[in-house]
């Protein structure tokens, strides 16, 4: 049963040990997302080159595949990155991003999923909804009262691809398959700052870097971004500072703060 | 005619209504342009690959097309993009980055014009200069006594491609090709902060996915940054405190910033 | 002999002329770089086109050839954009990232040095002395207290290719082969931040567009750097605050600042 030691004990040995994440994932936050995992104590590589990536990978703790903006070289890139990861045992996360609003986002995420190698999704509601193939979104999926159908969803989709499944809203869900995890904390601003559903995915794969087991590392991912998100937001008077002092708080948030700003329980 | 009512009607319908707005854009602003959309509260699409750009076009409420950092497969995309948002009545708007620097970039910008379906241009005064054909840049031409020589260009652009032209400078010019529009605000730090007009640009975006003139969408698109920007410049100390400030103040603007920051007049 | 009037007067001459940077760079720091070159006074151009590279290299001061996200495509353009500077007589600085961790870069950074043109090589200890083929990286190598590894490769690199290297660290290195300058200032924030030794590449970048002494232009430029980031510390509690601040220091760093903040002195 993990708890919020779950979650410090994970920040805790990221910060400790510096974990290497390399990353292909989309233009529109690589900046963004090689910041957070810097502040967060984990070395970001960001490299896509078929060439160099056994190379890359090979020296890392884990893979971070997005694709939120794809083509079909990248595709490529994507595929074999899973594969090299695969081959080296090192865990991999996937952000699906967009699966459901395209049917070569929707494809190509599920063909990752079906090649293997993947321990851990992490995405919204209607991106995993559409790869559970349990129906269309709906605004009213990312209810803040009612995360129950991201659930169903989540867990058919777990079992599926025996990984784990992270699905970030007003209340985060994760799970295995079989226990349900509900995550609570984090600010209204995330949703208005570009990536940070892709800052959390690759929070995740510096966790899963430096953590065996995917469903701790996804809570605890997820937990670190809950808290950081609610420490950001005292200090924040927008969008704009919130997205600079959430970059802080991953650098600052204490075990104090973990505590206080976030709430982990089975569902 | 429009006035300051015009600028603080579409900011609010932006908020309200969240348009989604697709755009090609180029590789530096991709973050920043996505975290302004949000900011002003509309719903960014960022993606590139012809394969789905008919499904998330589709789902959008305007287009935005940005030749910031060229290659012949992105003009591929941007062409196709303009091509399915004419087809489904998309309004689609035009930022010629380094138009008059480059022959590629000339040329592609024209081209996109000749082809139709462009409701909107909005560039510096170099920019429009070289697509209007009407002289070399000058330093001088982006004055702030002066603005005269970016409006011939303009109501000369405007009138050949029947659409809106915007041209942001110390004193912005909008024109439908008869009547002619001086927006002034703003800060002289937006020249500092990379990617500023292709900020204005998108934001134009979000007002014409709301906002079925063209001219009053680029009259309210750039009057929000100068209330932004106004806002902003009060609590910066520098081009990057700016930045960020800017991105706020896009998602706290007021109708009373909006009165006391900007002025729109006819000229 | 330079020192610190060597820092200020081409920290000053940036700002006074405003040289044009051209850019071919990586995804992760375009926003960045071009935001600081913005703020230290210079105007930056980012493209990669081949078809337009001739005619904007010629318009610019310098050229900054950056390898941190390659592919093949990308490094025809970076070659061939080398090969128009040298013919037009313009510097270039080289940016090896991540040399020595993927043959595909140490490769590329070399095929490029052999091609001739490069006036500096800016990069970290292990990535310069991949490039010296001086040994393996070690984590001693960047050292507070002792530079003397880096020293040594740099010095190697600088006599083989004629150039001047620039080995960034808790003591910058800077030498032509021949005299080795320590320069000392900076903050523990920056290696944080993504794109940090990207800006300093950046802004040597601009510095050798007003300064035909490539040695004069590295100490000046990494000065510039060091100067930025004690300045910014200051106002900073984390790597988020850290990246603003600087971005604001660079556009309001002042002579007197330079001379508390920074210790240039040749080894």
């Amino acid at each position: 049963m993990f708890s919020l030691n779950t979650v410090w004990d994970n920040v805790d040995k990221v910060r400790g040990s510096g974990p290497v994440v390399h990353s292909i994932t989309n233009y529109v936050v690589m900046n963004s997302t090689a910041n957070a995992l810097l502040s967060a104590g984990a070395s970001p590589i960001m490299a896509h080159a078929k060439e160099e990536l056994e190379e890359l990978i090979t020296i890392s703790g884990s893979l971070v595949v997005n694709i939120g903006t794809l083509s079909s070289s990248w595709i490529e890139s994507m595929r074999l990155g899973a594969s090299i990861a695969a081959a080296n045992y090192k865990p991999v996360v996937l952000d699906p991003v967009g699966a459901g609003a395209s049917l070569l986002r929707t494809e190509t995420a599920i063909s990752l999923l079906e090649e293997g190698g993947i321990s851990l999704v992490r995405g919204n509601a209607s991106e995993i909804m559409a790869l559970a193939g349990t129906g269309a979104s709906t605004r009213g999926v990312d209810s803040c009262n009612d995360s129950s159908e991201a659930e169903i969803s989540a867990v058919a989709l777990a079992k599926k691809y025996r990984c784990t499944v992270a699905v970030s809203g007003c209340i985060d869900v994760v799970t295995d398959g079989k226990t349900v995890y509900n995550i609570k904390g984090g600010s209204e601003y995330m949703p208005l700052v570009t990536g940070m559903g892709c800052i959390a995915t690759a929070i995740c794969g510096a966790h899963l870097a430096i953590c065996e087991d995917s469903l701790a590392a996804a809570i605890s991912g997820m937990g670190c971004m809950a808290a950081a998100g609610g420490l950001a937001e005292v200090a924040s008077n927008g969008p704009g500072t919130f997205a600079v002092q959430f970059v802080d708080a991953l650098h600052n948030v204490t075990e104090n703060d973990i505590n206080r700003l976030v709430e982990v329980r089975v569902v």
